[in-house]
C-alpha cells in the first residue's frame, strides 16, 4: 500500500489486517498511552486565553487539540454539546472551552467523564481571569483582608467584574465600582464611587475594557470617556505610592487608560498575563488529580511503540 | 544580531556564516532528523477526522502540520499540487488531504516521494471513515459473513455509502439501502427497502447525515423526515435486540434519528469516533512501512543537537 | 474539584490552595522550563514560511505557538505591539512575525526583551526569503563574485527583489532586472534588459510572482505577460547549460513561468523551500545565542515534573 485512496484498494485478507492492527493498537492504551490531551475549543477570539491554556498544557508535558470552530462541524450545525463529547471519544482528557452563550456549562456538565475548564461563557463567567487576577493581587500584598479594589469600566458587560467582586468581597477585600452610566451592573450591591475618588482610596485599581462592540443602543463617547472617567495621567498621580493597576486586556488604549499608563510603574497588566499561565497549570493539576489522571506521566520519556500485524 | 529584520544588518562574513550553518544543518539530518512530519491539509470543514487524524498521528509520534487554508497561499491562487509539493518540500513525510474535488488524488499519485491518505474527496470517497465502520462493525461480530446491513439517508450525497456497500458485500455482508426520493444513488445495484422494513431485518443500521447544504434545488422536509423515513423510538423498538446503530456523524438530531436516540444502548456512534483514531494509526503504520519510513524512532527520547559554527 | 466553572465553586482554602500552587509553579521555572516556546504571528496569508518556520522551530525542539489573527484580539482591535508584549509576557522566547506594514518592526525593536524574526514586512523586507535564495545559489555556484543574476517579473511590488539584488551585488554578483513597465521599481538601480537578452547571459534566473491582488489601477494582461516577459519553453532553451531557475512561489503558473518548466532540470524552485527550513534554523539558532537563550536543552529528555500542594 503507497497510499490510501481508497478501500478498493485493499483486498479481503488486507482490511482484515487492517483492522486487527487498529484493534491491537487500541488495546494496548496503556503502553501507548503515557500521553494526556487538552482540546481547547474557543467558540470566540482569544489571544491571551487561548495561548495562555497552551503554554499551561504544554508545560504540564500536554498534548493539544486546536480546535477552530470556522473550519469545524459546527459550521453543519452540530451542537456544543455533540462536539464536547467527540472529543471526548477521539481521546481529550480535559476540555477548555469559551462559548458566547452564558451558561452553556449547565448542559455539559454531568454529561462528560473528562474534567472541564470554563475559559469564558458569555457576558457572565470567566474564573481564570479571576484566578490571575487574586493571584496578582496576592503576589502584592500577601493577603485580601482591607485591601480597597475599585474595579472600573464596562462593568455590565465584563464577565470578570461580578465573580472578582464578590471573590473578592469573600476574601476579606473592600470592593468599590466605578463607571459611567449604561456601563454599570444593577444586580451587583457595591457602591459606585466617582474616578477622582477612586483614585484617592484604592489599593488596586482594576480597569475593564470598554466593550464598543457590545453597546449598540447607546454609544459611549470615547474621545470624552478617558478625560471623565478613565485613569489620566492626572487622577494616576493622586494614587497611593504602593497601589496598584490591572486590565484584563486587550486595552482600549485611551479610552480606559491614558497610553502612557499601559506599562507605568503601578501597572501589572503584563504581569497578569504571565501569572495566567501558572494559575491555569495549577488549576488543570487539581482537576486532573480530582479526576485520578494522571499528568507526572506526560514529562517522562515516552517508551518505544512496537506495533506487530 | 538581536533580531532579525532585514538581509542589510548582515555583513558579508555573517551572510556566509549563515549560510554554512544551513548547508550544516541540512547535512545533518540523519542525525536530528528523528522526527517525521505528517500534514493536514484539509480544504473542506472537520472536525472528527481532523482531529482524529491529529490524535493518530501524535500517539504514533509524528509532528503535526496543520495548514489552515484560509490563511494559506490557496488564497493567491495556488494550486493543490503546488502545494501538495511544498509540503514534501520543506519536510512532510507523510499528506493527509481533504478536498472537494471528486477525484483530487489522481494528479497527485504519481507526482509524490511520500505517501498520501485520502481524508475526503468530494462526494466520492472516504476511506479512512470506511474502515473505522468496518471495525466497529467487526467488534460487534466478530466478522462479516451474512450480516444485514441497511444504509439509510442521504445515500446520493455520502461520500462514504458507496464504498461501505461495496466493500462490505465484498466482506460477504447482505447490503439493503433505504432512503427518500432525491437521496437515491441510482448507479448503486441494491435494493432499496423502507424504513419499516429496515429496522426488522438489520444487524446494522447504519444511518446517514441528510446534507441539506446540498440540496439546493428540492429542499427535504426536515419536519416530517424522522416520522417517515428516519429512525423514530416507535422504530427502534421493532430492531433486533443485538442490532446497532451507526452515524458517521455531524448528526441531524431530529431528523435522520430521533435526539434520544443518539445514546441509547444499541448507538455505537461515539464508539466509531473512538476507533477512528486507532483504524488511522494502523492506515499510517502501514504507509510508512510501505515507503520504508521508520516512525518507531520518533517516540524514542530525541538526542542532544548540537550545532558547530 | 471536578470541573471549574465558576470561582463560585471554591471556598477560600481552595483559592488559597490554588493561588500558592501557581506561586511555586512559577518559582520552578527552571525545572519545568527548559521548553523554549517560538510564537508564529502572521498578519497576511502565508504557506510556505509559515509551515517552513514551524518545522525548523519543532527540528530546534522548540514548541510552537500557532497565532491565527482572524480569531484573535487583533478582532477587538488590539495593537501588534500589544500583541506582541502579550506573548512576550504567556512565555515566548522567540517572535515570528509577518505583517502588512512595511516597517512594521521599527515600534517594536528596542521595546521586546526577546529576538523578533522578520517573516515579511509590507511590500519592502523578507530577508529569510532573501537568505534561502542566496543558500540555493551558493550550494550551486560555491561562490557569488561574477555570478549573473537576473531578477524577473513583479519588482515593484516584490519584498524580496531589492534586497536579493541589493545583498547579491555586495556579495559580488552583476545583477540585472527584467520587467514589464508597471512592475519596474525607479528607487533600483541596476539595469533592465529584455528577456530574451536575460536568458542569454544568466547564471541564475530569479523569477518573481506577478501579484495580480496588487495591480488595481493597471491590470497586468496575463495571456500575453508570458509570450512577451514570461519564461517560455523557446526562452528556456537559449538559457546556459549550467544556468538555474528561482522562483519564490506561490507561482502563477503560464504567467511568468511556462507550467512545464516548474520541475524543469534546471528549476531550484523546490529545492528553495527545502533550504528554507534550514537557513530558518540557523538563524534562530544565531539570535537565540545571540540572547543566550539555550536552545540545546530543548532536545534533550524533559525531567518528571512533581508539584506539591
Amino acid at each position: 500500500m503507497r497510499h490510501f485512496f481508497s478501500v478498493n484498494q485493499l483486498d479481503e485478507v488486507e482490511i482484515m489486517e487492517i483492522l486487527r492492527m487498529a484493534e491491537q493498537l487500541q488495546q494496548k492504551q496503556c503502553a501507548i498511552e503515557q500521553q494526556r490531551f487538552a482540546a481547547n475549543l474557543f467558540f470566540e477570539p482569544s489571544t491571551r486565553t487561548k495561548m495562555s491554556f497552551l503554554v499551561a498544557e504544554r508545560k504540564l508535558g500536554m498534548e493539544v487539540l486546536d480546535f477552530h470552530q470556522e473550519t469545524s462541524s459546527t459550521q453543519k450545525g452540530e451542537s456544543l454539546y455533540d462536539t464536547a463529547k467527540t472529543f471526548q471519544a477521539i481521546g481529550a482528557n480535559l476540555l477548555v472551552i469559551r462559548h458566547p452563550a452564558d451558561d452553556w456549562f449547565h448542559e455539559l456538565k454531568d454529561q462528560l467523564s473528562i474534567p472541564i475548564i470554563n475559559a469564558g461563557a458569555g457576558k457572565e463567567e470567566h474564573p481564570t481571569q479571576c484566578m490571575l487576577d487574586l493571584l496578582t493581587i496576592y503576589q502584592e500584598f500577601q493577603q485580601f483582608n482591607g485591601i480597597n479594589v475599585v474595579i472600573s469600566g464596562d462593568i455590565l458587560h465584563s464577565r470578570v467584574a461580578k465573580s472578582n467582586a464578590q471573590t473578592l468581597k469573600r476574601l476579606g477585600a473592600n470592593v468599590y465600582l466605578s463607571t459611567v452610566d449604561g456601563c454599570k451592573d444593577e444586580t451587583l450591591d457595591f457602591p459606585y464611587i466617582t474616578m477622582d475618588e477612586a483614585v484617592e482610596i484604592c489599593d488596586v485599581l482594576m480597569l475593564l475594557r470598554i466593550q464598543h462592540e457590545r453597546h449598540q443602543e447607546v454609544a459611549i463617547d470615547q474621545s470624552s470617556y478617558l478625560r471623565k472617567f478613565g485613569l489620566t495621567k492626572e487622577r494616576e498621580r493622586n494614587m497611593n505610592p504602593s497601589a496598584i493597576l490591572l486590565h484584563p486586556a486587550p486595552i482600549n488604549r485611551g479610552v480606559e487608560i491614558d497610553s502612557d499608563l499601559v506599562e507605568c510603574e503601578r501597572s501589572r497588566i503584563f504581569k497578569q498575563m504571565n501569572n495566567g499561565v501558572y494559575i491555569r497549570m495549577a488549576i488543570i493539576t487539581k482537576l486532573l488529580r480530582a479526576w485520578g489522571i494522571s499528568y507526572e506521566a506526560n514529562t517522562q520519556k515516552r517508551e518505544k511503540v512496537v506495533i506487530n500485524g
